[in-house]
């Protein structure tokens, strides 16, 4: 039984996703719908792009995954189908594939040309839909669109690095429930730098002199047993399990202990620096 | 396999929700539980019948319905299911289905009579499960409650017109997702006035001379090229995707930047008024 | 086809619970998922299970229950799989099991012992899933862990009751969509001390002389006509749902005219009394 996933910005109090729903089951009976995520903010391309990379290698291949943020057609938003790594992902022409695009190389890009004339401001529901239960039911992507070769980019995708190869400068892409804030800074950009070198990491006037592999690293990290009991709201800087580096606080809640967020005051598009100390 | 689709005022926090699900699993293993809203403000039946209005003719024919708003049984407050547009609903009869019903003659209404002699105070669970799966098996409504006529109807439902037919007078019933408000001005309703005639949308103090089809629709109106970069945040009127004339902000974001909501100050049983101008 | 349901403070805007989802769906094709909620405040342990323990007796018989809240493993948060009343449990031994194993006595609990050298910080993901998989398809507790026989207890669980009997000092627990506020006392706890006695609710400065059998008896016990237009947004007492003492405001709304919890300033943590009369 295919899976279509679901991502959009349209909350989970209107009608919106239920009729997605209702849509789908209204063309194949035989078929199962996850939703990953109606709460991307609205528009916000680069929150969606994050969300979605990493759900959707979870799921099983043949997996459809359709995208609804910022989606209404328009001269400069096409609607696109992409085949990649096994999956298929139904989205705008609006940056949202470009993470995952920068990774894995796609098999195939089609435009979506099956739009009749009268156009529609309900897209995901008139468009995506058709496109999504026509691949669930082994329908290829060249009978829905035609193909191309090149997606929209998004900015600050990548982090810099300097001319001396002694600096990392990210950026904030994404700041989760718990309030940890994530860089995009993966892992093994980082350690293909790093080289075995000390380092520091800075976020506003925060330094970090380690980067831990999960969260509770820092109880053996912390000799002091005294201290032990306050760790609680304590900084830290962790490889989350997504592979990129994040500035967490150990056991954070947003509106108790406070988060990375809210006890450091960084948001999105904030920079991060790493700096490698000479040996 | 049937569908029962749920929209409650529960949250999807507390274990309600989780309850019902599991309550209906264990009357009936193959069925389908979709949620169309969990998160309708508590008590508001407005909000209620708008969104059930617009999610359920989506979904496949024979599929059940059910509402849980302000749904402890009463004196005043008695449950029901209705066979409509070959869909059914199980709510209380406090004018969910108001909304519905002004468009579509209910095939039957019944008075659910099943209730044991200790009142609940958890209905959603104890007798509207019963009653979704009852019907899920192929059961009539007859063999559950009694045929009633009429239904309990909810204020504010239609928005008035003047004597002189030149204007109309509605009102705000739901801000969705977006912070775009939505009026109760269906578009059949607007052309079958308008004849033609220019006209102008005032809500507060803002006016606006023109309903787009959709939402981008404002990016080929505005012609100048330099403000186009701006058109972000901009007011508009839109025919939305459930028919009715709605005041939106061009990619309106409650937390960046704003709504129609948060910027034009418009908030639930706010009034909009259309003039339609002299020819 | 069993079921597997879901607990976590995950949120729902994150990958996190699509992911968990996918990879169930990885490694079943032929399985139900039930969110129970995603929505425990992080790291509370205390919501968590009051939350599962109101949800899992409502899933048929051998339902499966993944239960994410603070389950990084550590030294002193290890995993364990609980069986109980014929339904499975999959959690940190953090106390989250303490509430329901308080009540009926567990068949059998394991310490997990598949943990790869390599710990992971989505333990959930990695390990949760791989045993909740193992269980749906009819693998026993045994092959995935050593046998233990206690868990971690929380505190605050039980009211006090002072030598004379006469007077019962519980805790409030747990605050629901509505703000309606639950304390630790049960109806059946309550009901025992009681023997007929009259009594007196106290929270903060505000005193009950009743506790309603549901909300709507309000309308009821009050019998001038006048002053039942106002009866929304009056605090009263009532055995919820769930079988527990609640401090409720009738038709309560925490935006609009108010709840127990903003309305008499009632939080988590905050004591209630009830004092027993002479007879």
């Amino acid at each position: 039984m295919a899976i279509i996933t679901l991502t959009t910005d349209f909350g989970e109090k209107d009608h919106f996703a239920g009729a997605i729903k209702g849509a789908i089951y209204s063309e194949l009976e035989d078929i199962k719908i996850v939703d990953i995520s109606h709460y991307v903010s609205p528009f916000n391309i680069s929150e969606a792009a994050y969300i979605i990379q990493n759900a959707y290698s979870s799921f099983p291949k043949g997996s459809i995954h359709l995208i609804g943020i910022d989606s209404e057609l328009s001269a400069e938003n096409k609607h696109i189908a992409v085949k990649l790594d096994d999956h298929y992902f139904i989205c705008a022409n609006n940056g949202i594939m470009s993470m995952i695009c920068t990774e894995i190389v796609p098999e195939k890009i089609v435009e979506i040309n099956i739009h009749d004339k009268v156009e529609t401001n309900f897209p995901v529901l008139d468009i995506f839909v058709k496109v999504a239960c026509h691949i669930a039911r082994g329908g290829t992507l060249d009978v829905i669109g035609k193909v191309i070769n090149t997606i929209k980019p998004i900015k600050n995708l990548n982090p810099f690095v300097n001319d001396e190869q002694n600096q990392i400068i990210g950026t904030i892409i994404y700041i989760d429930n718990y309030g940890n804030v994530v860089t995009n800074i993966k892992r093994k950009f980082f350690e293909s730098f790093q080289k075995g070198r000390a380092y520091e990491v800075f976020a506003r006037n925060h330094k970090f002199k380690i980067i831990f592999n999960k969260y509770s690293d820092i109880l053996n990290y912390d000799d002091d047993e005294t201290s032990k009991r306050n760790l609680e709201g304590k900084g830290m800087v962790v490889f989350n399990s997504s592979g990129y580096i994040e500035i967490a606080v150990y056991k954070s809640n947003n509106s108790t202990v406070g988060s990375a967020s809210t006890l450091m005051g960084l948001k999105t598009m904030d920079t991060v620096t790493i700096n490698f100390l000479n040996p």
